[in-house]
């Protein structure tokens, strides 16, 4: 997906919300847990429930991987959902990889090939290994690179604000710095935790026309308004997920009305802010 | 694996070389390309031909999901087939993973859990999400952490050596001294890459007594005479991976005759320093 189209579908659902699949066969209803597709099962649903409140889903891959081959096979099933379907959507692989050159390509293969199991249009990538680890993703026609910037963990003051000793800047500036030379606002998007909303005024000031995805919203505390009046652009420029607070809203059999509930919640917020911060009508 | 067993295995074979399993469908005899389960019987033909001069093997996880899921079915049996062997090996599974950490705990369940389809003694962690992202890997029971310090590949430069204002020490030297609080040298290695052996000395100032996964000797250009003088403490300490330069030493059906060769070459070097650098004796 282009970044007009990406523009173009917010504006028509009047929201910038990213879904997270982030399914836990532990968390997910009785009634489908014993089902063989219990997570493709559960996926559907939520999706169906869902995609006329949001613009993007993103399947967090180690909840898949946990469960082994089979969660893989869920999730080839959910992405061929999402394909068939006519409604458009954003998709992103939260896989966080990185690896040398040789080794990202096979990684850029594995989640964004068309031709693959998979096809999504976008996977996150970790910055610690520098540029031949990252523009493998770039350089992926049509595809899309998301980097982990600022991350909304308590671990990410660990290194994430370790200042350079030549220039002041903390480490995810160095890396939204340097990563402009690997990619443009048409194919990177950077990861930007909500947890601190104050902290995208300094994002901005180095990526103004950047899409970022932003998670932590909800269950990890963050606020949706502050994240929309610190990080909007005039092109929206914000891919806001939620995951847990939208896909276990209940346990019961109403879990898919209720998912669809609280998504239609932050995206009645997210129109307000669309109208009110950005370039982007209706 | 324990860390007594792994020195014990090292005394046993005389090295402490690891067999990167970066298995590429398109780089394999072409013999064996068109049967159904080319991967795996390319891995076992290898672990069969390497397994007495080697203590451990590798796979990078990004050959094996570049082709989706069957190429993580071919993973698997490779897994399984070591798991049947009477000789005893260290695993590795290069995986590079980290997220948050309710996320990093579905990651170990996926690679370390021996109920799980793969059941790998160790992984391999970015550092860049801090503490919570690595410790659900350290706080697995009888299971490494292999922590990204130091790598072999160019963009290694572009963060890795960055100097923190506050106390002058480099990126990768912080990530060795702060995750000195989230394991200790019986379930934590660190990745060092091999181009730049004369770092070896930096990191051992740090991390003296700890093991070092050394990639990037042979085809990534570093030699193994430097890593072993740099690199060796008493207890060995060191793993030092190829990959390409053992796999890939023929393309004809003599692949594993071939593969046998260049790995005795290595074990002869390293039964060499291992006497003379080591207290460990045959």
């Amino acid at each position: 997906m282009q970044r007009s189209e990406l523009i173009q579908l917010i504006g028509q659902r009047q929201s910038f919300l990213c879904v997270g699949l982030d399914t836990d066969l532990a968390k997910i209803p009785a009634h489908l847990k014993n089902e063989s597709d219990a997570v493709f099962l559960f996926n559907k649903a939520i999706i169906d429930a869902t995609i006329d409140y949001c613009v993007a889903y993103k399947p967090n891959l180690a909840f898949y991987e946990s469960m082994g081959i089979k969660g893989l096979i869920q999730l080839k099933k959910t992405m061929d959902y999402l394909h068939s379907l006519d409604k458009s959507v954003f998709t992103i692989a939260d896989a966080k990889r990185g690896d040398i050159g040789n080794t990202s390509q096979q990684y850029a293969k594995a989640f964004l090939d068309q031709e693959g199991d998979f096809g999504f249009d976008s996977m996150t990538i970790a910055p610690y290994m520098g540029e031949d680890s990252v523009t493998p993703f770039t350089s992926f026609p049509n595809k899309w690179t998301i980097l982990l910037a600022l991350t909304s963990n308590k671990g990410a003051y660990d290194f994430q604000y370790i200042e350079n000793k030549e220039d002041g800047a903390r480490l995810f500036e160095s890396v939204l710095r340097k990563s402009q030379q690997w990619g443009n606002p048409d194919n990177m998007m950077y990861v930007v935790g909500a947890t601190k909303a104050d902290m995208l005024d300094s994002v901005r000031a180095i990526v103004p026309d950047s899409f970022l995805l932003v998670p932590g919203v909800g269950a990890q505390g963050g606020s949706l308004e502050e994240v929309c009046r610190h990080g909007l652009n005039r092109d929206c420029g914000l891919l806001v997920n939620s995951s847990r607070g939208i896909i276990y809203a209940s346990n019961g059999t109403d879990f898919a009305q209720r998912a669809a509930e609280e998504a239609q919640k932050l995206q009645v917020t997210m129109a307000k802010f669309l109208s009110e911060c950005t370039n982007i009508k209706h």
